[in-house]
């Protein structure tokens, strides 16, 4: 090539999220049997579909109109079955222009922090879903500016922390926030989210919420979306059927535009968005279709019910388990289906290790931990993987400094989960004390 | 907003391709039947799925695999199919890890050009489908490069104005090809395939063909793949099922890459695509699911046949008619649906007209076109759209100081297609005279 | 021109410490006699060179090898001149490869930010030199990121305002000061110095110290150079001829780079900033040659003496006028020869003035001020300036939201100082009033 | 350092034309006694400033204005008097206000390359002087885009390149010359202005023109300044001392704006130049003083012809000295005072070689040409140092893939002249046949 043609930082990051598939996956071909605690995809994880919902699909596949292109911003249609759902609540009014569809959440995160200016940052939590890292990082060409979500007190956000970064980085021009959060399960309540409505208030910056998880409650809790306290703050909210369906598949999932009309630079921010997704024509056509006639079927509401009670004796199970084991900071969740679990400070070390009896894994696991600037739970997560089978992913993989490891909540069979949490806490004394 | 939060040149594009449907769309509402020659959606003109296409996708809609995640490259074993497809051919040779799948092409085509080096350009043929110049364009922040297609000879490339384009702009590091081409309809001969990979090898850059049109040809050609010729030249193709099936909203397209191991920068480049699809996990899993079946199946070929044997017709009818128009360069097409037409240079000014009657339509056509700057081309569409409800777009926006109009040859009553361009033939006699 | 050629930002920034001579020239043409308390350079102030300095420069200029090129970091025997001053202190170490000369100090400002990667961002003191602040923001292409002096406090840093900015805001990369200090005259006391490197190491920062007013100090003060107490923070020290033989036209001024050894990036960065000196050949021969016999001339330190003593003198009788009228925040000033001037908050509005007899001089003024955007200090300033004469500039234009004004203490006539204050502190009074 | 600091691209270059003279340098500290063929400073290479003229330099050095700063644009009569030259030809006309002194040109190459937009290109002459092309590139992040001087043809312009390079890349926005030419001695012929005139109207491009040397000339010849063909085309004119008095050591340069009323986009551009000027104040005072006194002096004249024709003399012994020799491509200089000698293809190889007997020089030599990526000039270069002393400069670094080396014409004794070419010719030949 006779130029230099990768565009800077572009390639560079490294997603261990995904990375630790391919690691459980050449454990398993040595012979290991994989739980695999680590993946956030109900399907695979052995939920079913249930026929009504397949059978409303398969109907619309039968539809000449599924295979044709849709408009940019999504089927009319749609578009207005979701902004009457936001408009009911009586909080943020939108019309069907300020609706826009994308292939899944990860292409309108694309699209909405790379069509951002470069020197426009947007404060993200800590621990973070790294999509929305990642994505915020390539458009500034520099690391993410975080606040700090507590792990001594609920997962909540450090407020203090988060208005001190807007206070003092004159380059924060909008607030990030996941509700219900992943990695967390933590639910954010009202009042914080109007103390940050109120700082976005203040200093004039724009919100993100991705709500992808909003309906996924338990524990009494229920996620109050940002339209209902968002006032004449322009913010997007992201929403999708990926998980709640769940159909992740779909790839299909759409922002809401709250106050575009309130702020000029909001409002051409938006209309670049736009125009990015126009140059592609359109989004996905037929999860778009089906989405009114899953979401107003009598047997909906029910079959979440169903799942939710599921994640919630899980989530319980998980954390009673968890946080016996001395040393774990350890949260109830009370959304979205992950649990994110710390390790007291100075707990890891560089050294600790589980004895890996297939010589082959254990090359494998002692190549990949026994190299400078590891983070010492991601060797903690390696040895467990090894050691019993059990796929985690790190903690430190989710944009923090803090040490330990992520599970999902996705297990069906409560014995399963009795086993697996039996074994991990037992692992996770041993590693320790190792 | 505290700060300016759009990047520089974002939003800032104009879509004509697009644009021209929201204002037939106002014609429309003001009363005017329009016949929709600009849409390049065969479905939406009319065209039906065959049923037992419908029902593969029903069948696969019921299987809940169908709704989980796919790898981030793509299903495996849609992988394994397309690769056969190429290796098949004896040309370059591939294996799944050099398939990747997208959202659609349009997808595709922004994650190549985003991840490209700003400094890095890519050539373009000139006129080109807009999502190809636009994406390039954005992720130079500049205009365009092209090469001319030669509409005094078939619409083929002129091969000395492309290659004094690499030769002269150090900066060139790339050759983009659409065979068969949008807008004009030719297809690369083989000899002319050649001397660009000659051209690519020579000077050391990669090739990109989009060859999402690849099956759909008549009049007696056949497309030649860029795998077929490739050599050992880095190279992407493009390939989709939006045109072919036809079913563009699956967005479902994919990236075969040719000689990724023969070139360092080459195979960092394709790394730093896939990291990006992977931050957004996967693409649509449905559409991938049913793409084997779907083209194996024992109707696939007639029913192709069939749809191909009527786009040469109406090609053929088009061109008869607009072919005895003084003034006009049109040349017969052999693949896709789209014919470029153009006007001899001097012939278009920006003073013609023709009468439109409705006076709201009159007034909302004149408020358009008597503002400085508007191409004589994009005039001459809009008059011809009020005075005859017949909606073509401007040739100009595609990316070409060329002036005329593109149509598409999708309509599916020969009877209605001869009406159509006995007026449009008549009316661009009156307008030029006017 | 086919394009558009000038840089994002270039040339947009407003320079009200230039803008200001600007219109008070257009004031004096319309017949006002203006006192220039705006104006830095000692000799446009009518202090005179001593003989014995000008005869130095003569000699120097009677020798052929003062019209020669100089090595790109500059005259080796003057480097090994200025290494001595700093090593003799024994505080951080240097040689002649530390150092590099420019074309003043501004050459070097320009080439130290130049050389900075757009997303690593150096902390300002507020108010600032603009030469500074402006450097800084255009190669960041964002405004710039400042901590505040506190003007209830001798314009002393607020060290948590500072450590805040540096813990909040991950791309803060380096802390500058000014020492003593333009626009506030204020002189870093050892234990701030002290704190400032402590946050340097603690957060693994790199320090540029401006100390090209370092010998003129006052009022019992001394500066501490900032290599006396560095340790082993990389850190470059700015110095120069300009405001202390006087000799502003000589543009001489060099960097001292410390610890460079101590940090490859640092390292990396001074190399950088070298060659892009390399590129320009080098910086002017004949001051560099004439500095060590200047300084080292028997009658220096006796004609710097009596230079200090004069600004002492005018600096407290200044102080004395301006602190006796309400609602201004004055500090005395220890060194360099400006004095810095706050309003209470609240205090300046957009609808004061003062009368303007001179009808041309009056439009003029009320052009410039009723217009939108306009600071309230600017107002004040163009107000004083066309009904007193009396010339300075607005501390806005530093860089701070702070509303207020800066003067020079360089009127070298007690009597005319006092008559210049007595003017101002009542017409001040008087504008308030309005 | 906690962040990444460095500029991309930044510190990155080589400067050959500066790394010989270190390698010289420590050839020298090894024993051998070098001939400087290398160095363009007529004053390091013995010439005498004439007395008249330190005279006037060492009054002005007398005056206190000499002390102070300037305007920012550089003193006004001195500008007026550079005006009035150029007016005086009856070509572009200039007012003080289109005049920008620098210091020394390569600040004014710096920031006239600076403010340019990245994507806008200056295409540049090959070879050319590197403190434009790489200024150029490093403006650009990219490599330089460059037309052919003909090696075959007095190394005159290739016109037909030169066109195509601004046909067949858009983002070429100016055109470079240096006239007469660093480093082939050529001086532009008024037809060849008159068409590269032709070209930036025809493109609408703007000009760049270096007339350092532009009162260098001999053989007859007489350098034709842009501003008398210029026309109305948007162009800058570089001019100097640095060189003609010379005066290098003085850093004192500066540019005359053409036409700049006459486009918005150039005089936007030339504003931006100016503004990034005023942010450091202004440049040197002195000798911008000392310059209408120079020029006008009585003895002026007499010793710049005296000077000349030395140049003349010795330009015609290289030549006549080169010329004989077989493989070389020789062209007779008519100005400035640089020879560049290319070999004809082929005959550079990377085993050629002299023998070098001191043991460390040759470990030196061998240590840095047996290492890949040198360029076979550079090889010849350096094995022509360590062998004979004589300092020669590669032709490659002055970026052009040609191969050969430029000598220096300041060789002041006519003697040393002849002795050192007719060792260097026969040790040309000699390192060709080994």
């Amino acid at each position: 090539m006779r130029n230099e043609i990768v565009a800077p930082g572009a390639g560079e990051l490294t997603y261990e999220i995904r990375n630790i598939v391919t690691v459980a996956e050449k454990v398993q071909s040595l012979g290991v049997k994989i739980n695999w605690e680590n993946i956030g995809d109900p399907i695979v994880k052995g939920e079913s579909i249930p026929l009504w919902m397949k059978e409303i699909v398969a109907a619309e596949a039968m539809n000449d109109e599924s295979y044709a292109y849709c408009p940019t911003r999504g089927v009319l249609e749609t578009r207005h079955f979701v902004c009457d759902i936001t408009n009911r609540r009586n909080g943020a009014q939108i019309t069907p222009d300020d609706v826009i569809f994308f292939n899944g959440l990860g292409d309108a995160i694309a699209k909405v922090y790379g069509n951002l200016r470069a020197e426009s940052r947007v404060l993200m939590p800590a621990p973070t879903y790294t999509t929305h890292s990642l994505g915020e990082a390539i458009h500034a060409n520099a690391i993410p500016v975080c606040y700090r979500l507590k792990p001594e007190d609920n997962w909540y956000p450090d407020m203090e922390d988060l208005e001190c970064h807007v206070k003092y980085n004159p380059q924060i021009s909008g607030l990030m926030m996941i509700n219900p959060d992943n990695p967390t399960g933590m639910v954010y309540p009202p009042e914080i989210l109007k103390k940050i409505v109120a700082i976005a208030k203040a200093y004039d910056l724009f919100i993100i919420v991705d709500e992808v998880y909003s309906n996924i409650v338990y524990n009494g809790e229920r996620t109050v979306p940002i339209s209902d306290l968002v006032g004449d703050v322009p913010a997007i909210a992201m929403k999708g059927i990926s998980k709640e369906l769940p159909w992740p598949g779909s790839r299909c999932g759409w922002i809401e535009c709250y106050n575009s009309d309130k702020d000029p630079r909001f409002k051409k921010f938006i209309n670049a968005i736009l125009s990015s997704k126009m140059n592609e024509v359109c989004s996905t056509t037929l999860p778009q279709r089906c989405l009114p006639a899953i979401l107003t079927h009598p047997g909906y509401r029910e079959y979440l019910d169903e799942r939710i009670a599921r994640y919630e004796r899980m989530s319980n199970i998980t954390y009673d388990y968890l946080k016996q084991v001395p040393g774990l900071i350890v949260n109830r969740t009370n959304g979205a289906f992950y649990m994110a679990v710390g390790f007291e400070p100075g707990l890891l070390t560089n050294r600790q290790s589980l004895p890996i009896e297939n010589r082959e894994v254990r090359e494998l696991v002692e190549g990949m931990v026994n190299v400078p600037g590891v983070a010492p739970d991601k060797r903690f997560v390696y040895y467990i993987l090894a050691h019993t089978g059990i796929c985690t992913v790190p903690l430190s993989s989710f944009n923090t400094e803090m040490l330990g490891f992520r599970v999902t909540l996705l297990e069906k069979d409560e014995q399963e989960c009795r086993r697996i949490y039996t074994i991990l806490t037992e692992k996770i004394a041993e590693y320790l004390a190792s």
